[in-house]
């Protein structure tokens, strides 16, 4: 492949449920629908910026057919991309890559999930290029390694061979994936220089990720080959493809898989316990979005989607979040159990609040 | 005064403003108005139920001028005196007092405010008749003195001379009025048995109140006596009368004061933590007023007035209300401090949601 002639699409992953940003997140409006962005945008606008920063107007959104709509009344200009049913990063990438790749055999992709925050978009960029310089070059996968400033288990990381450099942008071989890791484990990546939080985001050219396919999860290279190509129906043979992530199902096992240390201000916006990093807090070390007071306490995020006001007195360290027709209280420390909540929901017959 | 020519009024006083139930009551719709009661009824025809035992038809209720509409939607067939601003219980009495007394002058009052629970309404109905009783034998003024359950001190308290007996219903001299007690105070009252929580209902003729507000407090004696009599208008001499309670006023001071102990099940609806006596606790102690889920949690109180879900996940007594435009979140140990928000509400220019 010579890099004169490839075509640089962004794909946007739009598809996740976002159970862990409930009540905000439905299952019709998933977070990147929301607008949780700095500026008051939405996720997903903000991923298909950072996208056509390096793409231009050639930027796809990749989002279940449930979400189709919604995600139309945000971003009516993008094209989309619709699964039938949500599978997994695998499948959505794969149909991505076939569908740009019919029109455009020699199409590069770079990856971008729709759901996180990015405060330094130029250095973002910087550094997609020069992962994207790696594979048009070499036909590698380039990712992008997240520099960690915390000891952070909720990520998975991506061991290098040595001490990532301080601050020229430079092309690493990826040693391997490593699964989310426990506290201890999490200190020691932290202190060693050689682990990077690993941002799913990456770019490879669309014929390399379909041979991948091919290669690791057959069944799923030709359903998505046959659908692009008008062979296949998309509502009959997607729902049986393998749901797994493209992580698991390539990347672990891929040759040439480089990265490119990147320290951007990035965060995946996985739980209401980001907000402070996105929207910032006041003196008091509360954060709020919508009408608030807050007396006597700190710690606390406060997130009301419309004119409601949330008032808060004597606790600290709480998420209180109305959105819609619910309200959510948990302590900040357990943003992650929403999905919890979501479960109970439902088991109590009270899924019509999902 | 003969017992057998007077005719009773029960006289519901409803002015309160009700902070401490923010943000279910609101400037123009106060705790009195809100469906607590344990059927889901409103304190206030729960009032009107307990005065109607007494009185019947001739019930009365007092409430301020910008409450009289939203009084008017909940109880349109009961008879309203409205004063023009609210000026506290010694205004607010003599003024229902006058007007009764202005058209039967035998009038006896049993006067009973609209914000609280009596689970025994039979036991009430009979205290008031004892007290009735030495009413319209002696001239009395009648209380009622709640047998104290714990070492309360957010309540006034009645001393009499010896110990309260348990069973039977008695009149009892009261000896003095003693303000809220501090925690060690309220303690020894309740060791004591001398001391009875003076629930704020009580009984006297329209003539002895007026009597006793012309010695007391003669400016409000004469203003009532002129409004009710056609002589002066109220909307111009009620604003400047002295705003003071009916027991700082008269009580404190008058002669043949006499309490009716009773333990009927009465709670003072003063704040968000009286809510679980009324409506009682499930399996894991939480109390819930509309939809709701709580996980992980004990001694929760959720309180949403119409479909909005309230979500709790691992937090215990805290206070989460939804109510119009606003939601509330503090600790149950802070209920009384529900003020504190609403004068920061209206520090901050949010008077909008009061």
């Amino acid at each position: 492949v010579c890099h004169d002639i490839t075509v640089r699409h962004a794909v946007i992953l739009a598809g996740g449920s976002g159970t862990r940003l409930w009540p905000a997140s439905r299952r019709a409006r998933p977070k990147q629908l929301l607008p949780l962005a700095p500026g008051g945008g939405t996720l997903l606008e903000a991923a298909i910026r950072r996208g056509g920063a390096i793409a231009g107007p050639r930027v796809v959104v990749v989002t279940a057919a449930s979400q189709v709509e919604a995600t139309r009344e945000v971003v009516p200009d993008v094209e989309l991309i619709a699964e039938p049913v949500g599978r997994n990063t695998a499948a959505a990438l794969g149909l991505a890559a076939a569908t740009l790749a019919e029109r455009d055999p020699s199409a590069v992709l770079v990856v971008l999930p729709a759901d996180q925050h990015v405060a330094d978009e130029p250095g973002l960029t910087a550094a997609l290029e020069a992962a994207l310089a790696a594979v048009e070059r070499d036909d590698a996968i380039g990712t992008i390694g997240i520099a960690p400033t915390r000891a952070e288990t909720g990520f998975g990381y991506l061991e290098v061979d040595q001490a990532v450099p301080g601050a020229a942008t430079q092309v690493m071989p990826v040693r391997r994936f490593v699964e989310k890791p426990d506290r201890a484990t999490a200190e020691a990546y932290l202190a060693s220089g050689r682990y990077l939080w690993n941002a799913g985001m990456f770019c490879a050219s669309a014929a390399r990720l379909l041979g991948e396919l091919d290669a690791q999860l057959p069944a799923t290279g030709r359903a998505v080959r046959d659908i692009a190509a008008g062979r296949a129906r998309a509502d009959e043979v997607y729902p049986a493809l393998a749901s797994i992530s493209i992580d698991h199902a390539v990347m672990e096992r891929a040759a040439r898989v480089v990265t490119v240390p990147a320290a951007v201000g990035w965060d995946d916006v996985g739980s209401w316990a980001a907000l402070p990093a996105l929207r910032g807090t006041d003196g008091d070390g509360n954060t709020a979005v919508g009408p608030s007071v807050i007396i006597g306490g700190t710690g606390n995020i406060a997130i009301s989607d419309d004119d409601t006001l949330i008032a808060i007195a004597g606790v600290s360290d709480v998420v209180v979040v109305k959105a819609g027709d619910a309200i959510l209280v948990l302590p900040r420390s357990e943003a992650q159990d929403v999905r919890k909540i979501v479960e109970a929901l439902s088991a109590r017959g009270l899924a019509r609040y999902l």
